[in-house]
């Protein structure tokens, strides 16, 4: 029997999706399970923009153009010109979500043995992105003491290697909801300018931005133009992760061209989604406020009860839908498959990612879960009662 | 500014898609163009199966598993038992086009400096997939004197190196329009034992069979259980080019274990089309006979007229719905884009695709076209009124 490659085997299995076993499991018994445990977003997608799709006319679901259809490109200028981002169409290409758009940015800009600086905690799946292309990622600390912020500049001096050909933040953060400040990204912007790194900007939340705050976009960094790609998806913003659109954007000609040869490959992004996703730039301009009212609502009430509760750190984030929590439990791993698979609270448990996961340094986040605020604010209440009994449970069972 | 990546530099551009710019002014003219150059198909896409996306229900486009929609793989199932391919949903990962399917092939199975034999010519986007990862192709000959069949057993015997990993093949073939035949077949069979050797078979084609022949899949060859990888779309069958779904199966559990990972950190595949592809599998009985009828009709007006030209050398296709002659011209690319910028008969010309981007060893296939018979028979006859001045046309002018 031929083996698989070792890529194949050294490829990390989803962090995230590892306890569903143990929660189906848990279902099956009839226990309630509160999912914080993914970023899939409950809010309804605007039924205006499922109904493109609906009363669509077409006779024949043909290839869209490699970079996506030239109406959809149109519509993106608009949109991201409202958020202070000048492109023209030839700046973008459409991609098949920003998992996509993160591997073109990788394949076009580094070769196997290329290292990427990421600061950790960071989204799970750019470890599977860097195994594929045989990129190694370099993790900078950044810690929950600091509420996550951007790690100083020395640590990214000394992470800088003459392989490192890139720095890649997702602005605002999965999983720490943290929010990078005109200050950090001039830091970022410093390093990258003195040591000739592209800077890739994984800015899927941009609309999940609180306390009036602003989302500062790679883009529209003056004197980035040839270094700053960003990585979007309309997945969480119009709550459209199954269309599975992104896009690749970046004013570097080079990287342009180089990516549309990854994308002329694909053949194209799918059309349906496409058609979905120019609808959305026409939604009415308050779309974005009882969304972010929703949201506000969740995170402030998922960190006072968190904080509420004895041992318990939480940093209240900035921005996008997910806060990580330190947790008086000696292994949040163990501690969030016991919630599955041992306990139950009014008939209900709490399903959360155990935050290892998310950390490359081996050891780190031990302690640490995130927990993804995609519930009503009832729920949270309940999954928060849960995780409350839970703890204590737990401990006078672990320590007893 | 920081350079693009070696693997970026060497992605090769598609050669489908070099003349497009010269097909575009030559419309700006007001000439019209006959497409024969990709494989875009004009058939309608079934109106029932259009009609289920666009009666979808849902309120939330929410992501489906990784490996898709447990639904739409039962569905699956039945489509292959149709096709004496006997699977388990287990042993299907619904991907993103058969594009994906290949992709995750080569990175489940091969790693960087691994070598795959494939007869040339071939896809040309196998290319890219190999350059993404750093996989080398090793071609071996098929040519337009044996009608493009399978090389001979001792061709791949000398081809064979302590690198190989995998044998290739596209069955019916794009570009040649071959069907392989059950001792091909068998031969493959026999290669991929004795020297133990994934037998990648892409089959986007397998409705397309002529003369009454039969299409057998890889997946159906007993004792190639742990061998087989079928990578699979619905982009021709259906017409739902635009869909981006196809499947990767196989029986090799360790196989799909690996691959899973990779459909893992890329999330999904896009859910509007999974629905189509699940109407897809109700379509009548009789779906394809008609198409068949349209197809067989095309390919015999195609061939007759095309062998009728003096010196022009054009093997029967059993399959697919492209065919490559060979052309009484210096250089068919010259060719091609001279039909395009400079010619013109009764206000139309034709745009065909150079067959030396399907080759891997260089100056191989200089005289020849591949043509998509994805037009009706008046088209296809004005194609070849085009064609037939044209060729005499270009050689009184560069041999005058």
């Amino acid at each position: 029997m031929p083996s698989i490659s070792n890529r194949g085997g050294h490829m990390p299995p989803s962090p995230i999706r590892k306890l569903v076993p143990f929660a189906d499991a848990a279902k099956k018994r009839g226990t309630k399970v509160y999912h914080l445990n993914i970023g899939q977003p409950d809010i309804e997608t605007p039924k205006a923009i499922l109904d493109a799709v609906r009363h669509t006319d077409m006779t024949v679901l043909e290839y869209s153009p490699s970079a996506g259809f030239d109406s959809y490109r149109k519509k993106l200028v608009t949109y991201y010109k409202r958020n202070d981002i000048d492109v023209t169409t030839g700046n973008i290409i459409v991609t098949t979500g920003g998992s996509e758009a993160i591997l073109f940015a990788i394949m076009t800009c580094m070769d196997p043995g290329d290292e990427i600086i990421i600061p950790e905690p960071f989204y799970a799946n750019y470890n599977g992105f860097a195994i594929t292309s045989g990129v190694k990622v370099v993790p900078i600390p950044s810690g929950i003491e600091t509420g996550f912020a951007l790690p100083p500049i020395e640590d990214f001096e000394k992470a800088v290697t003459p392989r490192t050909k890139a720095i890649m933040i997702c602005n605002p953060n999965n999983p720490t909801g943290y929010l990078y400040s005109a200050a950090e990204l001039n830091t970022l912007k410093e390093i990258c300018l003195k040591h000739d790194l592209f800077l890739l900007s994984d800015e899927a939340y941009r609309e999940f931005c609180y306390d009036g705050r602003k989302h500062i976009s790679a883009l529209s960094l003056p004197g980035m133009e040839n270094h700053a790609i960003l990585l979007d998806t309309i997945s969480k913003r119009y709550s459209a992760c199954g269309g599975r659109i992104g896009a690749f954007v970046t004013r570097n000609q080079q990287v342009l061209d180089a990516a549309m040869k990854f994308a002329q490959a694909r053949l194209s992004p799918p059309s349906f989604a496409q058609i979905l996703g120019e609808a959305a730039v026409d939604l009415p301009a308050d779309y974005f406020d009882g969304i972010h009212a929703e949201y506000n609502a969740r995170r402030d009430l998922l960190v006072k009860r968190l904080t509420a509760m004895d041992g318990v750190v939480c940093p209240t984030p900035g921005g996008a839908f997910y806060a990580i929590a330190q947790l008086p439990v000696d292994n949040a791993e163990k501690f969030c498959q016991w919630l599955l698979e041992s306990f139950s609270h009014n008939g209900a448990t709490v399903m959360m990612a155990p935050a290892a996961g998310f950390y490359a340094t081996p050891g780190k986040g031990r302690q640490e879960v995130r927990l993804a605020y995609v519930l009503n604010t009832d729920a949270i209440n309940g999954a928060m009662d849960c995780l409350e009994a839970a703890i204590k449970e737990y401990n006078s069972q672990t320590k007893g």
